[in-house]
């Protein structure tokens, strides 16, 4: 499938906790989901340490070669959150307070009656040339800079930012379609008349991912693209192949 | 925490279906449970396309850079699955028909009994100069050559491979060792506290990973590092600071 003219993302998430198993990562397929309801194809994930060399290189190369690039994590206010000076250090750009921020930071901090301490308005720095990036969940916000989006790591956070973002900023290329149908032997069985249909079929794209079942190996063939009707030929003539030779399915 | 001279990793995810949102990956989160166990210190994380150009991209500069590199997916029998031959062509090296793994999964089909096609032995192909990993749950093994571990994506099959692997294999530095301190409340109230705990202790790595709990915003303040007894240390002194400012804690 020629992805090439789309709109492409990238996600990069910064954190530590990932990497040594701490946290189980949240964000990716959640992001990975709503990308593609936006049509937007995701190319590459990257989870990195929250360290300031690997950051500001991951965002300019991923600034450079995606419509969008997606960070999430390190934007709170302790001594491990170095992601809002490293990405204004990727863009050579300075970290200025926002004074929108400071706002809405005292804000929430009155609304739920916390004291507001001077690390906390760490979170109100951003790159110079932001724009700042709402959540309905705390105060503080994440901010967009060029074509780099920067999310909380928080999955509830993230979810909320991601939300405003897609509303404001996020330009698809129209819903990626699929049809997936399942298959109760082994993918192997099929391997060669699949490979076919993918020749045949060129502007479509065919995978099949196999999975263990109860009552053995199983595979979900599925026919994915932009074109629905390219996409349900596909599809017929998959099931007439798998009728010829006998292979119990259904679609799921 | 000074890492440079420890056993390093990486994990590349090859996966459309991961970037897609169809599969939610359960592999990531398994690897980097267990190397932290095995004292090995898991540096970054790549989720790329099933696509020779990348796959060859990021073996290369994966070898070069870790100590040790993990794949995973793309190792089946239909069109889709290139990892294998991608990974012989980043090495310069020819693929080749393993005769240990036909036999193997020559076995494992005659003892399920499933058809054998031309298209499963696809999964006999090694690059030349490979070694088959073993896996208890399908015949078709995996294969490392130099220091890159090539896996299935399935995650049982994964798992079993990775045992396999660990056994045999795997040489941590040393397992790493971590406190936890939970509290209850946003972590700028600690935060300026906590970088200056850092700062004092710094061959420790001190982490906060915020959270919403359901009393409200939480964080769990971890200090990690090889050597307990410092680590324990930095926890008293820690636990000292919170009575001090009133701070409720608890360890977990």
């Amino acid at each position: 499938m020629d992805n090439n003219q789309s709109s492409t993302a990238a996600v990069l998430v910064i954190g530590n906790e990932i990497l040594s198993g701490r946290t189980e990562d949240k964000n990716i397929h959640f992001l990975a989901s709503e990308l593609k309801k936006s049509g937007v194809a995701l190319r590459e994930v990257n989870v990195i340490r929250d360290e300031e060399a690997e950051i500001i290189k991951h965002v300019k190369d991923f600034s450079d070669r995606y419509t969008y690039v997606f960070l999430t994590g390190g934007i709170g206010p302790t001594h491990d959150d170095i992601t809002t000076a490293s990405v204004a250090k990727a863009f050579g750009v300075k970290l200025i307070t926002s004074e929108e921020a400071v706002e809405r930071i005292k804000a929430r901090y009155r609304e739920v009656g916390v004291i507001l301490t001077d690390t906390a308005l760490k979170m109100a720095q951003v790159p110079e040339g932001s724009t700042l990036i709402t959540n309905g969940v705390s105060g503080a916000p994440g901010f967009m800079i060029k074509n780099v989006f920067v999310m909380a790591g928080v999955p509830d956070v993230m979810q909320s930012m991601f939300a405003y973002i897609k509303n404001n900023y996020i330009k698809g290329s129209g819903e990626i379609y699929s049809r997936s149908i399942r298959i109760f032997v082994g993918e192997s069985t099929i391997a060669k008349e699949l490979g076919d249909l993918q020749n045949k079929f060129a502007d479509l794209e065919i995978g099949s991912y196999p999975f263990v079942a109860e009552t053995g190996w199983a595979a979900d063939l599925v026919v994915s693209g932009r074109d629905l009707k390219r996409i349900d030929e596909c599809a017929i003539e998959l099931k007439q192949i798998l009728n010829t030779i006998k292979i119990e399915f259904k679609e799921v």
